[in-house]
C-alpha cells in the first residue's frame, strides 16, 4: 500500500473529533486509571498526542525540508506529555488538541507537498534516512496506534467485570506493545 | 474494579458517535480493505457490531430476567453481520448503529435494574453460569475490543508506507487477538 497525502489528512482530520465523542463527560474510571505501574491513562495519552502536535511531526517536515539529510531530527521526548496535563481536565486537552491539529494541517497545507518533496529525505536519530512520506504515514498510524492504547487501557478496568467472557475479547489479550 | 451500570452505560452511549466521527466520509482504503485473508474490513466490523444489538445483548438480558438458568441463550452467530451489510453503505451502517443502540439503550433502562438483578444469573451456552452484571460488562469491553480492532485493521494499511517507523507502533505489532 503506497502512502497517500489525501488519505493521510483524511485521517488527521478525523482523530480529534472521534476522540472527543468517545471521551468527553466519561467518567473518570475510565480516562484516569492506568494498566498499572508504568503505563499511562487514557488522559496522559492525550497529552502525548498534543505534545507530538507541537514538536514532531510538522517541526520534522519542516527539517526535511529545509536541511534534508544534512540535520538530524531532535529525539521525541517520551515524557513530555508530563507539562502538557498538568492542571489540566480532559476537556481542556481534548479541545487543545483540536486546535493544535487544526492549525498543523493548515501548516502542512500550506507546504503545498508536491510527489517530489514526499520523496525527500530526513536522518531520523535513531533509524537514519527517512522520507516525508514515512514521516507523514507515521503521522497518521501513530493516531491509530494510540487510539488503539486508549480502548485497551478503558477494556483493562473492565478486566475482572465481564468474568468468563474475557476469554473472548480480543482487546483483553493485547500485551500492551507499545509504551 | 466491580461493574457500574452507569460507567457502562457511559460509554455505550458514546460508542456510535465516536465511530461516525472517526469514519464517516473516510476513502474506502481505510474502511474497505482487510488485514488479509479470512479477516475483517472496518465495514464488517460496524455489521457485527449491528447485529450484536439485535440478536445478543438485549436478547440475552430479557433471557436472564425471564428464564433465569432454566433456558441456555442462543449462541451468537458470528456470521450474522453478512445479512447486515448486503448492498448497505458503512453511512447506513454507521446510523443504524447508532439508532438500534439508542434504542437497545431505551430498553436497557425501562428494564430498571436493581443491584439485586444484576446478580442474576443466565446460563451461557460455552460458560455456563454468568450474571447480567457479566454480560452487561461485556456489552461495553466488546465496544472497545472492536474499535481496538478497528484501529488495527486501519493501521495495517500504513504497514508498508511508515518505513521504518513500523517497529515503533505497537498497533502494528498487535496480532489481532479476535476474529
Amino acid at each position: 500500500m503506497k502512502h497517500d497525502l489525501e488519505h493521510t489528512i483524511a485521517l488527521l482530520t478525523r482523530t480529534p473529533a472521534a476522540l472527543k465523542a468517545l471521551l468527553r463527560g466519561l467518567p473518570e474510571l475510565w480516562t484516569h486509571r492506568t494498566e498499572g505501574e508504568n503505563s499511562w491513562s487514557v488522559f496522559e495519552v492525550v497529552g502525548h498526542l498534543i505534545h507530538g502536535e507541537r514538536t514532531d511531526w510538522i517541526p520534522r517536515s519542516r527539517m526535511v525540508l529545509q536541511f534534508g539529510e544534512s540535520k538530524a531530527f531532535e529525539p521525541f521526548d517520551r515524557l513530555g506529555h508530563v507539562r502538557e496535563i498538568e492542571g489540566k481536565s480532559l476537556d481542556d486537552l481534548l479541545d487543545e488538541f483540536a486546535r493544535i491539529r487544526s492549525d498543523n494541517l493548515e501548516q502542512l497545507r500550506r507546504f503545498n507537498l508536491q510527489e517530489s518533496d514526499l520523496a525527500r529525505r530526513g536522518v531520523h536519530p535513531a533509524f537514519g534516512a527517512v522520507t516525508l512520506s514515512e514521516l507523514l504515514a507515521t503521522w497518521a498510524a501513530h493516531d491509530l496506534s494510540h487510539l488503539h492504547q486508549i480502548t485497551r487501557v478503558m477494556a483493562h478496568q473492565y478486566r475482572e467485570a465481564v468474568g468468563p467472557w474475557s476469554e473472548y475479547l480480543g482487546v483483553l489479550q493485547c500485551s500492551g506493545h507499545s509504551s
